[in-house]
């Protein structure tokens, strides 16, 4: 299995279903790790909907901000799987965190895995400029940080409507 | 010719002009399942470009809630085009009707078409998180729509600045 | 090296930077035709970015609204890029300009240059429909140029998480 594979596409596009497939396909056990936090009913429902495709081949971990301490914590035994970076990134920016620095020591931290890892983003910048400045900077940031990632990654995939295309290595050269 | 197509892609990226070549493709005539409503003028408008390009080679049938009667109506002859399936789930989501069963009934009835059905949806869920709860609701529905149309369907394209991507069938399998 | 390269993407996914390493390939130096109108500190700030990661191999255009006329005007040597067309396109509309007579222009234009260019754009209609009628008529705008382009590009790249995808040439033929 790759060591490390980015999954990225729209909204219910098929990334988390794809993500669970393929973390389960080395050893048939994943370790899970969420970084959604519930801060409202509609994500509460969202995290209950991920959690109930789940069964007892996963481990599940909770990790809304320290994502490198727990790859590191995890390592060395079944595939990890990361739902998601995006979430991550909110959370850190929600919490005034360096996420750029974050995102380095991430990127870092994802080339010196023992085990594999398997990552979930979503693809945010590919509607209209938002009018909010906020919503420029996260998409912004989100669209760093899923280049960086990607970069570090052995293999890419977007989802659209459920359908994989892998975006990386690239069989069909430029 | 493949018994079902699901083209997908942003706004004006060339889906519904790809849509109506693949459908008169086979016998050079073709069925044309229209599921706008003309609520304003600007989809009036929208609509009268769309017909605009529409020759004698088409029959036009206004279907903007009971899809899966009108296709049961037109098999068994030329291919139909179904445009689109974002404003049928509109229709649906505005009439308070039960979106899901109708998108479950749908599929299945893809199943069993004896005639082609080149079927055109959109990609909503690439942006930035609507702020509106009722877009969020929109995006999530229209996600699911388009990956259980794509699981029954034989082809799946994406199109983007006119030229299409086939995500499925998969040639270049993960 | 082709003549036209079209490269299309979300926001920050790797666009710029894929541009200018096709723009330098063929004789290491190129025309940098900037179409950003500085407007407010963010825009300022973005391509205050964009212009750091240029070094001496680039002659830098500022062409806000007249880039056919920069096309000719640089026609005959080195490659020529243009980042971006969606702000071309932006400055046009906000200076009330005949953006669909300056599209067709441009497509024109496109098929006569001698030397290569290289064309960035962004996509911008994968989002939710934007309840701004500015905003829609834009991304409808925006789709439109980006597929006249595409028609007299000899190749169109998609960038996703700052990996390409050639989507013109279709060497997966539908």
């Amino acid at each position: 299995m790759e060591k490390s594979i980015l999954i990225t596409g729209g909204v219910r596009s098929g990334k988390s279903e794809l993500a669970e497939r393929l973390a389960l396909r080395a050893t048939g056990r994943a370790v899970y790790i969420a970084t959604a936090e519930a801060w409202d009913d509609e994500m509460r429902d969202r995290i209950a909907t991920h959690q109930a495709r789940r069964g007892p081949e996963w481990s599940n971990h909770h990790v809304p901000l320290h994502l490198v301490e727990a790859l590191g914590r995890t390592d060395g035994g079944d595939p990890r799987l990361v739902d998601c970076l995006t979430l991550w990134l909110t959370n850190l920016m929600l919490g005034d965190h360096d996420w750029r620095a974050a995102g380095e020591t991430l990127a870092d931290a994802l080339t010196r895995q023992t085990a594999p890892v398997v990552l979930v983003t979503n693809e945010v910048g590919a509607g209209i400029v938002p009018e909010n400045k906020l919503a420029r900077d996260f998409r912004d940031a989100a669209g760093w940080l899923n280049r960086r990632v990607a970069e570090v990654s052995d293999t890419v995939i977007l989802t659209v409507a459920g359908c994989p295309i892998k975006v990386k290595p690239n069989d069909n050269p430029l």
